[in-house]
C-alpha cells in the first residue's frame, strides 16, 4: 500500500518528517524518501530502498544534510518517491498512495503527441507518480491538475505535494479509500496517512480530509481548494487488517473496533449455539490477535498465544510483495509454543480468508503438534471479488480466491452465478460452501463473520464502507 | 545477556548456525560472530557490530565464504565473540555468556608473570572471553581447564567451545544460572541457549545439562566429561522477565509460567478481596503482557492491550546497554490507544519494579491521557538485592532500586536492617513500603506477586531456583 | 567532460559494457551509470555516484544481476545517466555527453505547453539528457529527434543510445568537438569515446564518426543515418589536456602529439635562441609531462620529475568540479623531490596556463625549496576566451582568465580591444603580455607554444580544430 | 611490506596520524589501523581491511571519533594491525612491519608452557604482531622486551608502539634493514617509514634511527633507550624497486639513485660498445622508469612511454598478494601507445627480473604490436636467491626464479654450484646466462647492471647494503 507523512512549520521540520515518516513503515517495504525544502536552498531530495533495512537505518545519514521549514516523505511499497517535477505549473515534489487500473492506457495516450515523454524504471514501466504528475501538469493549475488527475484515474489515488514556494497540497482519493488526517501544533500543521504518527510527535488532531477533498496548508493554517464529495467508499480492511492497532479512520480506532467485531462474533454464537467447548481463544498473528481477544472476552474462554512472533530480527509486520516470500517469511517468523497446543482444544480468529494456502499450512502444523481440536473463525465474511481499488488481494484474479474456487468446485460454473447467495453463511449455498471449506481445511468447526455483524463493528455510516470484495458492487 | 547456538553435523550446518544463532537475537544487541570448521580449510570467523543492523542483514553476505560440518555463533551484548585460541591445547573457538566480578583481579594475577598477555579492546578493557580461555589454558585438558576457570571465577560462566578438530565442547555455568539445551536429527547434534530456536531448524529435544556438566558432542553423540553438580540456582527472571514465550527452562515454558503466574496472581487477590473493579486488564509489553493475560483470564475481567508496540523499526525488544537509550526507545515504541485509556479504569501487570524511572513515566502518561483509574501489578516482588550473577540489572547498585530507596526513605539506614521483612508485603513493614512506592508512583493501587507465588507458578524444586535479589541469600 | 561506451554482440556484452566504461573513468568524477538489455529482460539500468568511490567498485556488485546483449555505459561529470525513456518513439536508455548553453530557455519552451514536464534532480534544474530525450521526442524517428535536437542546442551534445529492440544508435555532436569510435570484433560492434579501450577488450578500429554523424549499430554492422557534416571543430584541447596518453582522436595519438608539441616548442627556442641553460627540463603532472618529454628529447637536456603524483590513493587524475577541492587535492597529490630541486635551474613545462592560481603555488614552492631558477613553458598560447563548447574552462568568465586579467592591468578596456595580437608572442603587445605574465608569476622566464606550433602537432587539416579559446573566432 | 607512522604532540594529532598513515598506502594492500591517546579517554582504536577500499575512504568516517595527542596508524599487507596489549609492561597499542621466518617455532615455544594462548586468525595463523607482543612481555621493561624480540626473531622486525601513558617508542630492525624516520614540528613529533609523508605535513627532519636503535619520543623530544648497532644492511631493493620516488633511505634519494643508476648503465653500455641503435629507451611502469629516465638523459637517447598505466581506477601501484592477481592487474592497468611500439626500435628498462613471467608477457605483446626490436635492461643484476628478510619476493623458492631455472636448464645440479659466476655477467658462465634469458624471453639484446653498478648508484657504505639476493652472503 505505502504512507506518507508532511509537515510545514515555522520551526525546522526535518526530524518530524523523518519520525513521522518511519511511523508509517508497516505500509510498505521497497521504496522510501523525503523532500525537503526551505527558503535558501529549495528542494532537497533523496529516496532509498528499503527492502533490506528499515527507514530510519536509511535515512539517518542523510539528516545533517537536510533542513527545511517544509517537508514531505513517504513509505511506498511500489515505485521511488518522492518525485521533483518541473512543468508550466513550477516545481513541485510529489508523492502519491494508490493504484491505477488504467495506467498503460493513460501512458498511451501521451505517446501519441510528440516531445511527451516519461522516464522510465528498469523495467520499462512508467513510475506511477509520474503518471499522476503528467496527469496534473494538464491543469491550469495543481488544484485543477489534481481535480482531472482523480477523474482520468481507474483506481484510487490520495496525493501529497510540496510546493516549489514551501507549501503543501494534499488530496484525498475520490472515495475516501484510504484517509488523510491533518495534525497541528504551535508552529505549524503537518499530514498523514495514520493520525497516531503525529500524534507521538505533539500535534493534535485538526482536520480530516473527505473523499475527493484538496487542501492547501501553510503555516497560517488550512485552507480547502476543492470540497469533499458526496460519496464515500472507505475501505473496510483498514480496520480488520491493514491497520496498525493505533490507527484511526474515520474516527473509529482499529484496535477497538476489531475487539468489537470478536466480540460480535461471540455474542452471535452464543445466541445460535454454535460456540464450541475450547481450552483457548487464540489470534493468527498479527491482526487475527485483537478480534480473538473481543472474542474471549466475550465468551469467557481463555485468550491465551500458541503462537509468537520472532520480532527482533523479522521486524517487517506485513507484505514483501512476493507471495512465496510472505508465506516463508511468515513462517521463519511464527513460532509455536507447544504447551499450549498439545492436547489442547484451539479457538481461532484470523482477519480474513482469502486464498487459505497460508491457513491451510498453519492448521497442518496445529494437528502434527497434536492439538486435540483446531475451530477457526474469520473476522469477515469470504471474499468474493478481488480488490480493484487498493490491491491489497495483490493483483490475484476472483478464482485464486478460496470462496470462489471452492464454489467452482461445488457446482461448476452454475455456482458462479449465485456468488450473493454463497456469501451469506445463513443461507443454504452458504452453508454448504462453509461446510466445504472447513472439510477442505480439515477444522474441526469455520465460522466467519456476517457481513452485518463487521458493519456494526465499524459502526460508521455503512453506505460509507466499501464492501466491494464480498458482494461485488462498487457503489 | 547473550546467547548461543552450535552444530555438528554429517551435512554442512552453516544454515543452521545462521538461522540458530538469529534465534537468539532478543538476547544481546552489541556483537554477533560466527566460526565454522570443515576438514579442509580449518577455522573460519566472522564478527560483525549488530548495534544498528540486524545478525541476518549483517551476516547475509559471510555465508557463500562458510561452510563447514561444524560451527557455532554467538549473539553477545558484551564482547566481540567468537574467539579463536591457540595454546597448548591446541586451536579452539571459543564463546561465552555470563559476568566474571572478579576480572580484574583475575587479569591481575596474570600480570604478575612475564609473557602473559591480553588483547586488549579499544577500551582498554580484557575481552571477558579471552580471559576465559586463559584460564581454560592453565588447565592440561579443555575439561580440566574448564573446571578451573568455572572455579576461579566469581559470577556465571557458559561456555561453548568448537575444537581445532570439528568437536564441540559446551559447558554450563556453575549453578547452571543459564540453560544449554542440546538437540538431535537425523545427521547430528546442536547445542543452544534457546531450545526453540533448533525446533524451528528440526531438530527435536535430546539434552539439558545439569549445573556445571560439561559435554563433548561430536556426529557420534554426546558424552558427558564432567557431570552435573547436586546444586542449581537457576535464574527466576529467565521466565518473569529474559524468556522469550517459547522457550523453556527446565522444562518449564515461559508463556505458560507467565500466565500461570498472572492467575495465581488473580486468585490470590480474589481470595483476599483486593481485587479492584476495572474496565481492562493490560499488561506493560512486552513480557508484562503474559502475566496480564493470566490474570485476565483467572479474573473474568477484560483483556485489552492500550500501550502497542511500534515494531516495524525498533525491531529490538528488549535492551539497549545505555539506560537513558533504553528509556527513550522503549518511549518512541510504545503507542497508546486513547480508546482504551481514556475514561477507563485500568489494571496493569509489569513484570517487576525494580528502579521505578520507566514505570513512572508510564503512569504519568496514562492519567495524562485520561485513565480514570490505574491500578500496577508486579508479576514478582520487589527487588531488593541488585544481581551480582548476570548483572540483569545493569551494574545497579542496590541503592538504585526503587524498593531500597523507598525503605531509605521511610526510616534510613536503620530500614536497611529489616529488608527481609520490607520484602514480605504481608508483613508490617511489607505492606508500609507497598503503600509508600504506590503513593509515590502515584497509582490507585499497587500489589507485587508473593514469593511463593512466583515459585509456585515456576513449578520447579523451589531450591533450584535463584531467588538471591529478592531474599539477599546467596544459597 | 565525461564519456560513454556501448557494445552490441551476438554474445553478453556486459562485461565489456563495465570495463570498457571503466576505461573513460578519466573524464568524469561524479555519476556513472549501465544499462544492459536483452531479448528476455529488456532493459536493466543501474546509475551510482562515484565521487569518493570508483566507478568498478560501485558497479561491481552489479553485475550478477545484469546480462544482455547489448549496453551503454557512461562516465558523467554532470547528472545522472543513462536514462530510461518512453515516448511516442517507443523505449530507450540514452547518455550524453556536452554542454547547452541554452538549456533554460529549451526548458521554458516546453513549459509553455501543458502535460509537459521533466523530472528535477535536487537542486531543480533539470537534467541535460531529459532534456536532450525531450528535444529527440519532438521528431518522428530517433533519427530525426537527433537532428532536431543538434539543431536546438546551443553548445555541443554527444549521443549514445540504446533502443528498445537491442540495437545502439551513436551520433556525434554537431561540429566533431569530441570524437566517437566504433570498434569491432568477431561477435559484434561497440562505440566508445576513447578507442584504447575497446583496444584492451580486443576489438579492432572500425570506424570513427564525421561532425554531426548518426549511425545505427547492431550485430549485422554500422549504418549511417544521417550523413557527416563538412564542418568540423575538434577541441584542440583533447590532445593538450584532456586526452589520455594512450587516446587517439582523428587518428593522431595523444602522447605522440605531445611529444611533438614540445619537440617543436625545443625547435623554435634553439631556432630563437631563448633556450636558457638549465639542469632538468620537467613537466606538471599529469598533462604537461609529455611536453617536457618531447622538449627534453629535442632540446638535448636532461629529463627528470621533481614533482611525483601520490596515486595509492589519490586515484582520479584529472577534475574535482569544485575550483577550491580541485587545487587541494593537487597540492596534497603532489610530491617533491627535494633533491631535484634544490640549487637546480628547471625548466618547467605545462599544459596550459588558464587562471594561473595553481601554477602561482607550484612556482612559490619551487622557490622555497631552493630551486635556483624556474623557467615555464605553455605547451599552448594563452588561453584567451572562456570555452563555451565544453566548458572545460569550468565556467569562467574571460576576466577569470590571467591573461585577459594581466592586459586589463596593462591597459585597461583598451587592451581588451587588442586581445588578437596580444595573443601573438612574436608582436609587441604579446611580448608585453609574457613579460608581464613572467613577472607576476616570478619567472625566470617564459614561453608560450605558439598557435602555428600547435597546430603544427596536431597535424591534422587546421581549420577542423578549434582555436576559439585563442582567437575568439568561432569559425 | 607494509609502513607505519605515528606522532606525539602539544597539539591534536588525529589528522596528522590519518594523513600521514595514508601517505605509506603503497607499502601495503591488506589491513590498515589507526590507534590514537588522549588523557581522558586512554586508547581508542580502528582497523579496517584496505583491499578494496583505499585508506582515506575508509577511516574518513572514524575521524570524528578520534581525538588524541598521540597516535599511531599503519599500513600492513599482512596481519590486522595496531594491537592493543595488556602485560605486566602494562598498556601499550603496537604495530610491526616485518617477517619473522621461525614465527612457528616461536609460538610453539609459547605452547609448551600452561596459561600462554594467541588470538588465532581465521585462517588458524598467530597474528605476527601479537607474537611479537609475546616476546616483548617476556622482558623486565618495553626497552628489555624489544632487544629480546629483536635477539629471538629471525628475520627482520621494524616496531612502532603507543604506550598507556601517551608516549611513542620506535624501534628499527636489528639490522637496519628497513629505514625509521623522526620528524618535528612546533609541537611535537612524528615517526615514519616515509619520510616525505611528514613533510608534506610540515614536519622536519630531525632523526634517522640507526640499526635495532631504540627511541621513545614524548613532545619533550627524542630519548635513545638502546643505541644502533655497528652492522647495517639496508635493502638495496628499497631503492631499485620498492621505493616512492619521494623516498630517502639513509639520505639517498630513490628517483635520483635510479636515474644515477640508468646514467651508469648507459656508461657503462657506452664504454662496451654494446648500447643498441634504438628509437627510445622507455621504463617498465612504475619503477623501471626512473631507471630509463637516467639511461636515457646519459645515451642521449629519446625517451617514451610506449606503456601507460590506467590510474584512474587501479590506485594501487604495487603488490597485491597473489600473484596470479597482481599479473592480471598489472595486465588491465598497462595499456600500450601503439604509435609508440609498431616499427620503432625499442630499448625497455625494468627495476628486476625476479620470476620472469609478467616479463614475458610484456615482450610477447610489444612484438604482437609490431615493434621492430626489444632490448631490454635490467636495473640490478638476476635475482639468485630468494629474500628471507623482507619477504618481497613473495614466498619464492631459489628455484622459482628465472636465474636459476635457467642455470638448472643450462647444467643441471652442476651448475648451482656455480651460482657465484653465473650471477657475474663479465664471466664466462655469467654471459651464457645472460644469452640463455635473452633467447628464451625473446629479445634482441639483454643486459644487467652490475652489482659494482649498483653499490655506486646507491651510494652509501657498501658494506651496509644488503646483497643477499645476488650474493647469497648473509653477511
Amino acid at each position: 500500500m505505502g504512507g506518507f507523512f508532511g509537515a510545514v512549520s515555522r520551526r525546522d521540520v526535518v526530524m518530524d518528517v523523518f519520525f513521522g515518516t518511519d511511523y508509517h513503515s508497516h505500509l510498505g517495504t521497497r521504496n522510501a524518501g523525503m523532500a525537503v525544502w526551505n527558503a535558501e536552498r529549495g528542494c532537497q531530495r533523496q529516496i532509498h530502498s528499503i527492502a533490506n533495512t528499515p527507514f530510519r537505518t536509511k535515512f539517518e545519514d542523510d539528516l545533517p544534510k537536510f533542513s527545511g521549514t517544509c517537508g514531505i516523505g513517504c513509505i511506498s511499497d511500489t515505485d521511488p518517491q518522492p518525485l521533483l517535477v518541473r512543468s508550466h505549473l513550477g516545481m513541485y515534489a510529489i508523492t502519491t498512495v494508490g493504484i491505477i487500473n488504467n495506467a498503460e492506457a493513460l501512458v498511451e495516450t501521451y505517446f501519441a503527441a510528440h516531445g511527451h515523454q516519461f522516464m522510465a524504471m528498469s523495467s520499462g514501466k512508467v513510475n506511477t507518480t509520474e503518471l499522476v504528475a503528467a496527469l496534473i501538469n494538464e491543469g491550469d493549475t495543481l488544484r485543477d491538475g489534481i481535480l482531472h488527475a482523480q477523474e482520468k484515474i481507474d483506481g484510487s489515488m490520495t496525493i501529497l505535494l510540496m510546493t516549489g514556494s514551501g507549501e503543501i497540497i494534499a488530496a484525498r482519493d475520490r472515495l475516501g479509500r484510504l484517509p488523510v488526517h491533518v495534525g497541528r501544533d504551535r508552529d505549524g500543521y503537518c499530514v498523514a496517512f495514520e493520525s497516531f504518527a503525529y500524534h507521538k510527535l505533539g500535534y493534535q488532531d485538526a482536520y480530516e480530509l473527505g473523499p475527493r477533498e484538496i487542501v492547501r496548508i501553510t503555516t497560517d493554517g488550512i485552507e480547502t481548494l476543492a470540497p469533499a464529495g458526496e460519496d464515500m467508499k472507505i475501505c473496510a480492511f483498514l480496520w480488520t487488517y491493514y491497520g496498525y492497532p493505533n490507527s484511526n479512520y474515520e474516527g473509529m480506532n482499529v484496535e477497538l473496533m476489531r475487539y468489537r467485531n470478536g466480540e460480535i462474533m461471540a455474542r452471535d454464537e452464543l445466541a445460535r449455539g454454535t460456540m464450541p467447548d475450547v481450552d483457548y481463544v487464540a489470534g493468527v498473528p498479527d491482526s487475527g490477535v485483537p478480534h480473538a481477544i473481543g472474542y474471549a472476552n466475550r465468551s469467557g474462554k481463555h485468550f491465551a498465544r500458541p503462537f509468537v512472533k520472532y520480532t527482533p530480527t523479522w521486524p517487517r509486520s506485513f507484505m514483501p510483495s512476493n507471495q512465496g516470500v510472505r508465506d516463508q517469511v511468515a513462517k521463519m517468523k511464527q513460532i509455536p509454543v507447544p504447551e499450549l497446543i498439545e492436547g489442547k482444544k484451539l479457538l481461532f480468529v484470523d482477519d480474513s480468508i482469502v486464498r487459505g494456502t497460508q491457513l491451510q499450512g498453519t492448521v497442518d502444523f496445529l494437528y502434527e503438534s497434536g492439538a486435540a481440536e483446531v475451530h477457526m473463525r474469520s473476522a469477515c465474511p469470504p471474499i468474493m471479488y478481488a480488490c480493484k481499488y487498493l490491491n491489497f488481494s495483490r493483483g490475484n484474479s476472483d478464482m485464486d480466491l478460496l470462496a470462489r474456487r471452492t464454489i467452482q468446485q461445488l457446482e461448476g460454473d452454475e455456482g458462479q452465478r449465485h456468488v450473493d447467495e454463497y456469501a451469506d453463511s445463513g443461507s443454504e449455498r452458504g452453508k454448504c460452501l462453509l461446510h466445504a471449506i472447513c472439510e477442505k481445511l480439515g477444522f474441526d468447526s469455520l465460522g466467519y463473520q456476517s457481513l452485518e455483524g463487521l458493519l456494526e463493528a465499524i459502526g460508521i455510516d455503512r453506505s460509507k464502507v466499501c464492501t466491494y470484495c464480498w458482494t461485488g458492487k462498487e457503489e
